[in-house]
């Protein structure tokens, strides 16, 4: 029931990268388990990573290789996110580096190991050695749908994106992009899952930077229940095979491949919320008028969390007053409530603080109506503005997450 | 569904308080939805409410009137919270008083109004008005569970509760209590609605102090949704008819009636928990080992507020790998993770950090099978410790919260 969101179609190779999946059996469902990304030799790679204390075993790894060597392999299971793990979760993350790489005939170093799924379960080595030769013989540069497919696990529909950027010089970049929801979405400094590459030329700090830029606006402005994941990363990968000379932040062609990262990044962050655990609602949460970014994302944070108001949204009722008591207790400093302001799409709700006299509940049901709705709130103490992306609590997320190991 | 909890039965009258209830259409089904108590004169009363910027008029009023006069009425309705209406909603709550003033002979600065129900819709003073005169007929002592049931929302079970205390001179004090949920629950500094009652001779200010100690263990320590109210409230009246001395803080007398009222709010604020909207489970969060107890409540919260470890409990799924990234969210600085334990009741699941060896799903299954579960989180760095209690996440909260106006 994902909300306006179809399956990816014609993602575009990039040169250098190719991928493959397979069903390795760390899912009980036979579907695709396990994915490979193979990396041209000269890739740079940026990457973030969960902030959650408690991250997954793959993730302390994953930082470790990147920071010491430049890797050629991504190698990601879906179905147990090996963490809460222990000393055993590191070994295992370790040792799918070490049959890949020897396998492969790299370093172990050269391998960063992802997972998504249970958490607190062992992760069964084993399957996934019988699987390596399968995956490897598998590897193909027009795979990136498989591969969007082999990293889902509540997903209902693969997510993938590609965009396209015009150089200077006339060249054009090619970016593609793939991501995974579905649950456990409040990403913090990165994303559960997303892999994201270019043929273009970047040097590695551009290219990190360009990543931690795009994901600000991105992975990090979206949330579907406010539990920010052990697993949560994501990875752009630039191959430098489109011939252009490496790009540098502050010049017009690294402007025009920023835009594309951020174009790119924000439809594969939408789409985990429009194929979010049960969502109904593909809800936008535009704050204006604050004092900073931080104070937006505070404020839109603590609407997108209330479940009341998450309630509402699902039974497309217009029970504003949610809205407002989430806004009261945000704990904004000052907050001068007669500047506040609030629209649901175009209908104003509440004006100065207090319900607009104009307002009609006719109004604001035919609002509440959509499958998208945006909610403005306008605070009248600032310039700062930033839009947040989230979806409404139903049943289903219920369901959904109180069967998810049955 | 409510999770192990009674209608109240023999609720004690409060000498020096009398109270009525009756329907006078705010709310459209016919449940009593007006309350009122009359205090006799020389009466204490102490009183908390919500820390919500969007506070109700109602609460406006009646912390104004509070400071202003020693009140002598009550006056609560349910089914519409004033909250969010501005000038008009000021002056409905200001007429109210003002109407049941004129009637008892009083000023309208002796009457605290109290309102619940739904956000943003404007109070119709006019039906509060024609029910006021029969309200008067009907005040008695001994209308405690007739209180309790009339500022009933969304709750299944009206809460009550009575405690007596044995003072040093023989003399037997009595305290009762009301109180109501069931949704929008996470106070801060008050809670929805509760009214507490005692024949004690307390002054004003020992009566102040008295009441913020034991909201702070009862009230302040109960969420079920993370959506602190407009409307919260939590009143404490000191009648001083038992005829005993007046009590000082820190005397052995006064210990022991801070005991009583914290059971007696402990117990009413958990009642609004067992029947939390769509609760199946009454859990407990037992911190430990903590820095300070602000790190406790950051912590509980972050458990308390995760819709996957709620959906889990609904599940009875010893799905424990959502605590620990709630834990690891929590934005504890420097937690030390090898530290941190966790037991399900008596079945211990993480050790220093990671899985339990012996842990088994077969003892964790178990565990979560109870109506009643205690999540213990022991952080091995400090001395702090604090329970706190919410429930879980249901497919009825969804339900509830979605036809809420329908």
């Amino acid at each position: 029931m994902a909300v306006k969101l179809q399956a990816p179609q014609n993602l575009l190779p990039v040169a250098g990268v190719k991928l493959a999946a397979t069903w390795c059996g760390i899912r009980k469902a036979e579907k695709d388990d396990l994915v490979l990304l193979e990396l041209a030799p000269g890739s740079h790679v940026a990457a973030t990573f969960t902030r959650n204390a408690f991250c997954a075993a793959p993730v302390q790894v994953a930082r470790e290789h990147i920071r010491i060597s430049a890797p050629r392999y991504l190698l990601i299971n879906a179905g147990n996110a090996n963490a809460g793990t222990g000393e055993p979760g590191l070994q295992a993350a370790q040792q799918s580096c070490a049959l890949l790489a020897e396998q492969m005939g790299c370093r172990a170093e050269e391998v960063l190991p992802f997972s998504t799924g249970v958490i607190g379960e062992y992760l069964p080595v084993d399957k996934i050695a019988t699987a390596l030769p399968g995956l490897q013989a598998a590897l193909r540069e027009d795979n990136w749908l498989a591969a969007a497919q082999g990293i889902m696990t509540t997903d209902t529909i693969a997510k993938g994106v590609s965009e396209q950027v015009r150089l200077s010089d006339g060249r054009t970049l090619t970016l593609t992009g793939i991501s995974k929801g579905a649950g456990m979405i409040c990403p913090d400094m990165a994303t559960m899952l997303a892999y994201m590459a270019t043929d273009a030329a970047v040097d590695a700090d551009t290219l990190q930077q360009l990543l931690q830029q795009a994901v600000a606006t991105s992975f990090n402005s979206i949330t579907v229940d406010g539990d920010t994941s052990t697993n949560d990363a994501c990875v752009l990968v630039a191959t430098g095979q489109a011939g252009n000379s490496p790009l540098r932040l502050g010049s017009a062609d690294a402007d025009s491949l920023q835009q594309g990262i951020v174009r790119l990044a924000q439809q594969l962050a939408q789409a985990i919320v429009r194929d979010a655990e049960g969502a109904s609602k593909f809800v936008s949460i535009a704050v204006s008028g604050a004092r900073d970014v931080a104070e937006c994302k505070q404020l839109a944070h603590t609407i997108a969390h209330s479940p009341l108001v998450k309630t509402a949204l699902f039974a497309s009722d217009p029970n504003w007053g949610r809205i407002l008591a989430a806004i009261g207790r945000a704990g904004l400093p000052e907050l001068d409530l007669q500047a506040v302001n609030i629209r649901l799409n175009d209908v104003s709700i509440v004006r100065h603080g207090e319900r607009d006299p104009d307002y009609t509940e006719a109004a604001g049901a035919a609002a509440m109506q959509a499958d998208e709705i945006t909610i403005h709130v306008s605070l009248g103490r600032g310039s700062a503005a930033q839009t947040f992306w989230t979806c409404d609590l139903s049943y289903d997320y219920v369901r959904i997450n109180a069967e998810y190991r049955t």
